[in-house]
């Protein structure tokens, strides 16, 4: 039984991962992560550089949209002083625009909230294998600081003791040598001491830009919220001074919707190929940043059945010492302690001693196995390349709904507007109701009174 | 350096904790959770009565108004067809009401996915749990057969070719010995065997309800959202067969609300109680159902520096018996094997088959140790008392929301009924623009025109 079924690439990250790529020249570019190489670097641009194309093309349809309205709209027929017909068609387009446009930032603070989620896991996994590291240092410092301890004071006392007889001072001189050498090997089971990468740092480092990720999209979304919003207000207040600046801020709000696609893209595409196969690119980047021998990462990041534990050797040797000092002390206790009685205390002392560095070694064969580790680098996996990487993907969905919801409101909305009442006194209409012919009876009412 | 920092009771939970409980008598009951005794469930079963006492107060306050709206309307001045002043008010006190019904609905959305984020949490917790109990009873029994089958065949044999020699047999023997006290010390480590709590079981069953229950959630949350979508049709339109229709409907999701918020509350007051406190009574529960020692069950539910490894002699003992079948083989092969070459073989069977059982040995320390199956207990206790809550509370606001908003559209829907013309050709007309007067400017032309 190995380690339980970790992380799997979802069926997104196979989809993304199958786009072609391609890089300036528009030769295609291989899909697997290498993000240093400048094809690959390129392959990323060209994918962002799309999201200013469909900005491009949205801008200059927009403005000849609006160039064929203003100077190429049919003469009226002298004295008619009716609306152009569909006025009521345009006003409803852009209420759906608008209100496509607020489905469209519900799903975006959902995919924020489910983004932050992931990038969270990714980050309290690195924590928790920061915890797992410095505890295994911690741990194999203690119990050699206490080995050393019990062999200068406790170890020497008793050989001061036993000096009379040869043979028993040998036992305990054996006892000093195998504690040595349990110190010798626990020693080299603190791998990662003096290692320059520190997950808390590259914790840390991750939670910081997410902050500020976070909250650019939440202020990204706010303000589109509010645009929408006010932008219905103009349109059921008939409010033009609204409606024009609600345009200008549309207009701002479309330009930063198509920026945050591309980066979307750019990101979610690259995750992908990330996602696809991360083990070889993870390995590659901790043995340059560590200086680890690549068998101790094999064994963490792929913890199958096929890697040996590295420690394997410096276990079985600590183990087999420790139980060898248990042997020599119980011969010492039989043998010595009716002729020296002094030996009593330093021998009992020392059992002590071997009992809590046993119990420690317990503890570091557990957290040197490969299970806790490996558990949090699939976390942290899973973290990444399922809820980030799904909630990119619905962050791209808001962008690309919005940027359509404010293309057709920024063509709707002059239009709109046109069908406004010329004069101010229809400004600030605090009573109009949306369903209410009513209104026209009352007015004809009001006419035929008069 | 212990485990590090597991689940704490997160705000909400203290909140909902402190609220006061009482019986049906109205005796206070205290908060400690206690799912069998009846005043703790009486208390539960208040807090869902609360919600059904609000359905029976609206229901009282719709009728009330409906009444008072239908019979004592102040009478009408003769021969004035105006409609009652206020309509617009009415129509879009009702549309804002449905508004908020629809940013209910997106809350609910998503507290529907956390809260089944947060269970999913949980039974993977659990299922990990399960993979890990049944690696330590897979790898016991394999290590115990491995043993056994060489004790059987190859010191047996080893015995046999150095029948001459009385000291070497004795030698073997003493390996078998230590073999057999391995096997026993070994076998009492698989500590899951035979108890009759199945965590997969446990995953099981709370994903197959936690599937029935986001059903279902889903399936009201459509239900609502096709209400105010259709009512906010038949306003547009003003279909009144519509609005009837859609005002009998609402009742029906009125009461749906209630009582999905009477659920919600109970489960929620419940859960925080559970979750202030949850080791106590997870440790008397699974005593009861698994029937273990309680020094084992402590060891794993609270696996801090308090509560020492009860495994910890058993392994003990046996590391020493390994190094001492170790010790005992490495002396016959320096005696036995330059006399005996046909011992040869069968010692490095032997040494082969000690070293495959102390990796295994270090793989049941890592297994066994509390660090791993503690952190599926964190993981679970975060996955229901934080995800699941928060979720949680977010449906109960989402039922809140919309049983106000619904509340409010019911009382406003027959005054905006009454608004709509009485004959049929005001029915379903299609062009009805909400922002445009220009309509009514439109019918004075027309009316001024004949």
């Amino acid at each position: 039984m190995g380690a339980p079924p970790g992380y799997r690439p979802s069926a997104w990250v196979h989809l993304l991962h199958q786009l072609p790529r391609a890089d300036f020249q528009l030769r295609p570019v291989p899909s697997g992560f290498a993000p240093q190489e400048q094809e690959y670097q390129q392959a990323l641009l060209l994918v962002a550089a799309l999201a200013g194309l469909g900005l491009g093309l949205s801008l200059i349809f927009i403005a000849v949209y609006l160039i064929r309205f203003c100077c190429c709209r049919p003469p009226e027929p002298p004295g008619a002083k009716s609306p152009p017909p569909g006025g009521g068609c345009v006003t409803w387009s852009c209420i759906a625009a608008l209100l496509v446009g607020c489905a469209g930032i519900g799903i975006g603070f959902y995919g924020n909230s489910e983004t932050s989620d992931g990038v969270s896991q990714l980050s309290s996994a690195l924590l928790h294998a920061n915890h797992t590291l410095s505890a295994i240092d911690h741990l194999v410092l203690e119990t050699v600081e206490r080995l050393g301890e019990a062999v200068r004071t406790e170890l020497t006392s008793l050989e001061e003791v036993l000096a009379q007889r040869t043979e028993l001072v040998a036992a305990a001189r054996g006892a000093r040598q195998q504690a040595e050498a349990v110190t010798q090997q626990l020693q080299g089971l603190a791998f990662w001491r003096g290692v320059p990468l520190s997950p808390l740092q590259v914790a840390e480092d991750v939670s910081f830009v997410e902050e500020y990720r976070w909250l650019a999209y939440v202020l990204l979304l706010l303000l589109e919220l509010l645009v929408c919003l006010f932008t219905l207000l103009g349109l059921a207040k008939q409010s033009k001074w609204l409606v024009i600046v609600m345009a200008v801020m549309s207009l701002l709000v479309l330009v930063l919707s198509w920026g945050s696609m591309g980066l979307e893209a750019a990101t979610a595409v690259g995750l992908s190929d990330f996602c696809s196969s991360p083990d070889t690119y993870i390995l590659n980047l901790t043995e340059e940043e560590t200086g680890l021998d690549s068998d101790i990462l094999n064994y963490y990041f792929l913890c199958n059945q096929a890697v040996s534990n590295p420690f394997q050797q410096r276990l079985t040797l600590s183990q087999r010492a420790l139980a060898n000092i248990h042997s020599q002390l119980q011969g010492l206790e039989r043998e010595a302690v009716p002729q020296f009685p002094d030996a009593q205390k330093p021998l009992l002392s020392l059992e002590e001693t071997l009992n809590v560095t046993e119990g420690n070694f317990h503890q570091l064969v557990a957290l040197l196995h490969c299970r806790g580790l490996h558990k949090d680098y699939g976390a942290a996996l899973r973290g990444l390349c399922e809820d980030a990487l799904e909630g990119l993907l619905l962050l791209l969905l808001f962008s690309l709904l919005s940027a359509g919801a404010l293309a057709t409101a920024l063509c709707s909305l002059p239009r709109a507007w046109a069908l406004f009442p010329p004069s101010d006194d229809y400004d600030d209409t605090d009573d109009d109701d949306p369903f209410n012919p009513q209104e026209s009876k009352r007015f004809v009412q009001w006419q035929s009174s008069i």
